[in-house]
């Protein structure tokens, strides 16, 4: 199952060429990321609906390391009004790492449809106070296998 | 006429602290203004609904300068999902030049209300062709003298 | 007595028209602020020579709030391969806040000199513990007295 | 051949962690990228000396577009007073396209040495006024050969 997130850009995502900068591109999958499957503020439940999600506030039991990225961009994206439509699903569920998948989109509703991006990320959980990864849960693997799907194929690599 | 413009936060808004950095605070503002009273796209109509405004992409006639920024900030802002209720406002409508004011308060809905920031930005109307100030036309002029009110009284200044 | 920090422009420093945006000013002035008056790593000592300097990092017994901010932009910077040259100094030191003072000038040996801006960040020492704001002790006085100067003049408050 | 491009951390590269952000890290890539490569002021030599180098200024005639990226991150990177040793060269010199590999390296002189991070960038030239790919000239092609080396070798793909 994928979720789908709605991501605004923001006039500073633009470069000196008027397209959202290939770096904040990152900042924008992190973003439907941190919604989608991180708890952050005290509503405790994250755009999936699921409650037993990661708590990413600062003080929280568990970090999140980025191990690894990997982005394809396929069309520049121009400034849009309408929130683009990331959708994410996890692509492998190991022992103490999960890979997060993701197609960027052209805002819902703005036809034709344009796929702006594909990408994933390798995260590893992080005890916090001995700094050594830990275990996906039990609940946290019950709340997190209905999102896994087929790993995202990148198609340009050298 | 305040103008509210519902802004939402990203976790890269934040500092090693937790709360939203200072200087992202002026990238909030910027997409808050933006949004009011620039055309980016093409929608042309801002989201005052007015269609006399500003036309910022790039190869526009006008650019628009920052000549000046003035912020306080009252209270911290932590990550939070719903959009900040970013209220703004001219509080000055010159030849060349106008000064948006803004207050930036919690979101909508959530009690009891904090108001996070004060500020306001001075921004002069430059002809690209020339890179000289031009004069505010009296087609702006009029579209934007309902949002004219009284600008934002500071009280920190030393 | 006035600092000059060299600091090094990004090209993610510029915005569509290829200057650089006016929040990032924030994030120069930021960085030449911690360089001139923090301890951030294991060097212990800041920019100016000085040991009994701020600890910025995360943990440290004294967090320092941005109260406000004021800036002027008085010429566009264009993308450029030297440093600027950050000249700053404290405008004012009171019991438990301060002022920083800056211009920011086109590169040492660049000539003509240009001033591109001038700036002042008013800020609060907080005690970490207790969230308070706490006095500036005896030591802090006396290793930052040597910087008090004229505060800077803003010519464009409205 | 290998070129080190020394690129110093900023304040505001630091997440709520206290590290280096992921997504800061493509802006200290993109930032060497373009010190080594390209000519972006008035200079017109890039860090190696070169001069047959991109003009990636706004009105340049060739575009160059970012295809891909693919990042591990290694080790988390604290705030650092010194420069980090980035080290780029190219892992392929194609037709319209070449590909940017990067080892980021703890700071020259502190030990011991730590790689925090490789990466590698696929670039597309493309013409400013067809927008389409144009090929590598052979000016371009005698001045990058010297900087093409072994691709670099990723170990965390899934």
């Amino acid at each position: 199952m994928k979720l789908h997130v709605p991501i605004g850009l923001r006039w500073s995502d633009l470069d000196a060429y008027g397209h959202v900068n290939n770096a904040a591109m990152l900042r924008l999958l992190e973003e439907a990321r941190i919604q989608a499957f991180w708890v952050n503020d005290d509503a405790e439940e994250a755009v999936g609906g699921t409650t037993a999600v990661l708590d990413g506030r600062p003080g929280a039991d568990t970090l999140t390391l980025i191990a690894r990225q990997e982005i394809e961009y396929l069309a520049q994206i121009p400034y849009l009004r309408q929130p683009l439509d990331v959708q994410l699903w996890l692509g492998r569920l190991g022992g103490a790492s999960l890979e997060v998948c993701y197609e960027v989109w052209s805002p819902l509703g703005m036809e034709p449809r344009t796929l702006y991006s594909r990408a994933a990320t390798t995260i590893v959980l992080v005890d916090a106070a001995t700094q050594r990864p830990r275990r996906i849960s039990d609940h946290e693997r019950a709340a997190w296998t209905p999102y896994v799907d087929e790993p995202v194929q990148f198609a340009k690599r050298g």
